[in-house]
């Protein structure tokens, strides 16, 4: 079986660390036997935006919509064009496009990473954040009225449907199903934002009924993440909608040290559209171009891709590989300076893709 | 010049740490030469409300107008009132019936507090988040559709106002302008919440462009958190939309160890209304009734309000026996189990009483 894979740079570093993403699946196609062949597009970049004056070309569906997966950089030079309408115009728009509801990111300790957090070691910190993808907050409904007078206002909805936040949930206990702890939590703020948010937590009280095994809690979004902070192994799976779960999702990778490292998966569970995968970091335009650019990101959404199209023995092997080039430690493998070693991208993707291949 | 001071210790361990908080406050009334007066009500209470069907009489607000301060401890009992019932009956009125737009909260590393952040030591970690307090996503505008069928949709819509943007923002600005490092912080989402948060930049650049001598940064909210984590020593003043500061003014405090101790002002700048003064904990429903819930919090509030009503000294002071006490650490004073030590909620109020008559 073969599969096509879209990748797509983007901006920034997207465009350092994508090409030892590609390496390493490469070097996992060798290992295991796989078929994969990449298709490379430079739209949804701000180069792209400059040269056109929209980040995208209008038959992008048409030549993303057949691919088996999206492999991601990074997109965003605000510098250059404004967040939002990059963002809007490229990452938000395949999200929502190709109905990606589920924004998976793990949150692990990892060995050899520096936890900023005291007396943290690898194993204990290892949960997910399962994030609504494609409603919730990140709303295009609204607008600005009174401009530039003394009255202006500025309104955006929050939209949440119950198909939207069923799906999700049932995604985050089908997943906590299969964790030994079988622990879910829900992130909240029913007691502050008080329309959605108490829909929300009867959404999780409904579903829960489903899953008598699950150990099933919550918190509102304020004291959960100083939970994060505090009390990081009480989490298995956390589930949240889409703006709480963007903000887990970092503040979960930071407690672990590891924001220039995680990865993340933007899943179309029922396989109607292509999923896409991307690292959790962005495309910092501030090292952009000095070769520094850790790639390890790209390469565990790599790994994910692999596990989310069948090849589950690969993606292992891979995250395995990126355990053990992180073990070694700055002085014994080539991590770049945000892992305290003096390592370039290429030279620490190098150093990945062999791991993969030494197996 | 007497004051009129509002006390309402709502529910769970509000109605523990009150009385220190009273204490504390008539010891330095005493050492100052305060003319303090208090009016306790037992409104803005679960209890109230099982015994009334609401939170609070309709005359709550010719009852609190005439105070020149309110001392609040905490609201809610979700056991026995839904949160959005209980906190939008009373304390959310509060805060915008008394147009207390602005919500202040320091975030200070104590000495003898440890932080869960590894190797920070007091000093480290000192600045303010300055939370707006009365729009944004705290909004009463929405509603439910379809209720019942596949298609229920939820819908809450974030509304944020020239007006109440600016005067948050000039607060902010005004206290940065105070610190020595002269930093704001301003915490966005603009790359993804594209039509509120956008304008709220905007309104910063324009803001900023009265205050030359200040240094100015943005962060979305996502990294902010993580940054918060990562780098608690970049921030000085930190300004959030009413959501966005919740999220800061908990974790702010949950970084430096200090989520049980930490205070809050809500503040109506220009007095036309009574501003109220609160811990940042909650009513703590798992440790009520023990009388080992930390009094700090409602202290370090009172001397907030000490220096909102103009003794500026006396609440320094009230800070400084606090901090006295915290350094003698659990072996020389009677701390609460959380602070590590085996006092009650009265002895450790007791120590901080004295210890500011003591001066
Ligand atoms: C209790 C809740 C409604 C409240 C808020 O969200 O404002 C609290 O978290 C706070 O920060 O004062
Ligand atoms: C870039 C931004 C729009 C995006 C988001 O908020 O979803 C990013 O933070 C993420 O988490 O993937």
């Amino acid at each position: 079986m073969s599969h096509n894979i879209a990748v797509i740079p983007g901006d920034g570093i997207g465009n350092e660390v994508m090409p030892e993403g590609v390496r390493a699946l490469e070097a996992a196609a060798h290992r295991f036997n796989l078929d994969l062949s990449f298709s490379e597009f430079e739209f949804a970049s701000c180069d792209y935006h400059e040269r056109h004056g929209k980040m995208m070309p209008d038959d992008w569906r048409d030549q993303l919509g057949g691919m088996d997966a999206i492999f991601f950089g990074a997109v965003g030079m605000p510098e250059r064009v404004p967040d939002h309408i990059s963002l809007w115009g490229s990452l938000l728009q395949f999200r929502r496009a190709f109905d990606q509801y589920v924004n998976l990111r793990p949150c692990k300790l990892m060995p050899g990473i520096k936890s900023p957090l005291a007396g943290r070691a690898p194993g204990d910190i290892d949960f997910y954040v399962v994030r609504e993808n494609t409603e919730g907050e990140y709303s295009s409904v609204g607008g600005r009225m009174f401009e530039g007078t003394d009255r202006e206002v500025v309104i955006q909805d929050t939209v949440m449907t119950r198909t939207g936040i069923d799906r999700v949930l049932k995604f985050a206990f089908d997943l906590a199903m299969t964790r030994p702890r079988k622990k879910l939590t829900s992130a909240t703020k029913s007691n502050g934002i008080s329309i959605t948010m108490p829909y929300w937590d009867e959404r999780v009280v409904e579903m829960a009924k489903g899953y008598p095994d699950i150990n099933v809690d919550k918190f509102h979004i304020d004291i959960l993440t100083a939970n994060f902070v505090l009390h990081p192994d009480w989490f298995d799976v956390v589930v949240a909608s889409n703006l709480f779960g963007d903000i887990l999702s970092d503040l979960g990778p930071a407690c672990t040290g590891t924001i220039g490292v995680a990865p993340s998966a933007n899943i179309n569970p029922e396989g109607h559209f292509p999923s896409l995968f991307e690292p959790v970091h962005g495309s910092a335009p501030d090292i952009f171009g000095k070769g520094i650019a850790n790639p390890i990101g790209q390469i565990w959404s790599a790994a994910m891709m692999l596990e989310h199209l069948g090849h589950v023995d690969a993606g292992k092997a891979m995250v395995e590989a990126i355990e053990r080039v992180l073990a070694a430690g700055p002085e014994n493998a080539p991590l770049t300076p945000d892992l305290g070693g003096k390592g370039t991208t290429s030279e620490l993707g190098e150093a990945v893709a062999e791991a993969i291949k030494a197996g």
